[in-house]
């Protein structure tokens, strides 16, 4: 990305940011409230700096769509939540075992592993009764769940534990991938058109560009994982090579996954060409998914 | 409980667990789907003699508010999905510790426990997938997700784990048991009568109903857990005591809890006057919901 891209962009997530976090403020349960531990263990990982990414996706396709981006700001908050509660689960002793994310500790560090466990829980839940509310709640809600599901989420992440120091595997790697990170950020794009009424041309064109923009990133992150230090990751670094997990450098080599990437957000962008200017933040937001530092 | 009614109890649970059985086989994703360790574990934690006692509710209030019984099945199904969640989760070394449930290991110790927690979350998933699939599930779902929530479930389950070993105290057992157990079964009968279209009036009377015999549900299983061996219970038993949880009979004694519970059960039968014979098996549940052995 130019310098100038850089500046447009960083602009750009910082008035999305802002709107995000205080929909979230506003939709969770008060700090204060009773019993206490989880609400200050759900606003701990939610309130730790993360990118707003999947929110804003959420908000930009709504508006490229032609919709009201204040319709679309509950499920922006959801699928943060939904975000938020994998990582948290991700992070536990039981499974990743990580003591740090986003240079703090992570959820079971700060609080402990029961209250980690209760506050994933928490935040998928009140995800879907923010995305229930919504208008055409029933239909969000089921394609959400099942892009967080066994054949979504889950599924990637069951077969990512599953396939730890396994010889490198094309058809493995893809399966992990387009499930792990890429169906959720699919179905943020595709909740976003769908919340602005758009029709199913929109909706499927819109949902081929999540697609791509999602596998794009999980591709990034495995070569941000080889190339970074734990310093700028605010995450522990290398950690993937060391779990044996399947990654796109892993099996096609760091030269062929950046090259993949690429092609991935070049052709993501081409499924937008027809909303025109109105596709511009989409745009700048794809090239972001591989120009990041962390 | 009579023992005409409880061989009349049996048959119709009977009945309702074979209906709930075959629909979960059916609602869920296939044991040999991939990754296969997610869905065995799902499966295994859901056919293990649970007493269906959720999907029942659902089913016996859609039928009693004159709806289809087949409207309701997946919503009946969601409720059993997300109780056996709740166990998963709840039996964890970070939790209550339970390595027996229902006379069987429990999830981690038959799987690990990075299958159980990831096992707990997609049946809670596919719990949203099922209740958003339904007519009116935008509603549906933001109610369930509010009852199974930090105001509900959860809530309840937090205060649970904090309150241990504090001196019994009698507001507390009571935002316990209103949160933990009872809301999901108060929101499982509710559901049942607005899947079948009820009134604004009959959905409160079967709601009020629902939050009664939900208390008196926890204080029979308060009750069980003192007075039962752990052969009898199929899970380990005078526990509560051990752990220094707030119980029922630990605040109010034993006689005094026997009494409300039972008063609760006479309550709930009350607020279904209205409907007549049509209540006939939501009050015979009613009253094994104390006079259970497990």
């Amino acid at each position: 990305m130019s310098s100038a891209a850089c500046d447009q962009l960083n602009s750009l997530m910082k008035g999305y940011t802002e709107v995000v976090d205080a929909a979230l403020d506003l939709f969770l349960p008060a700090a204060d409230a009773p019993p206490v531990p989880i609400h200050e263990a759900m606003r701990y990982s939610l309130f730790s700096g993360g990118k707003r990414l999947r929110p804003a996706l959420v908000l930009m396709s709504c508006e490229m769509c032609g919709g009201d981006r204040s319709l679309a700001l509950p499920a922006a908050c959801a699928f943060e939540m939904i975000h938020a509660y994998s990582l948290i689960h991700d992070d536990l002793p039981a499974m990743d075992n990580d003591d740090c994310r986003r240079g703090r500790p992570t959820c079971h560090k700060a609080f402990n592993e029961a209250i980690a466990i209760l506050a994933g829980d928490a935040l998928l839940t009140h995800a879907f009764e923010l995305l229930g509310k919504c208008s055409d709640g029933g239909r969000l809600v089921a394609e959400v769940a099942a892009a967080a599901g066994t054949n979504g989420m889950i599924g990637g992440q069951v077969a990512d534990i599953c396939s730890e120091h396994l010889p490198p595997d094309p058809e493995l790697v893809e399966f992990i991938h387009s499930r792990k990170t890429a169906a959720l950020i699919r179905q943020a794009v595709r909740s976003g058109a769908i919340i602005a009424g758009a029709d199913d041309d929109d909706v499927a064109r819109v949902t081929s560009f999540g697609e791509k923009i999602g596998l794009a990133f999980q591709i990034a992150d495995d070569l941000l994982d080889v190339e970074s230090t734990t310093e700028q990751l605010g995450k522990r670094a290398g950690k993937d090579a060391q779990r044996g997990k399947q990654t796109y450098p892993g099996v096609f080599g760091v030269e062929a996954s950046r090259r993949k990437a690429a092609e991935l957000v070049e052709q993501a962008k081409l499924c937008l060409q027809p909303f025109g200017e109105n596709a511009r933040n989409l745009c700048l937001l794809a090239d972001f998914v591989i120009a990041r530092k962390s």
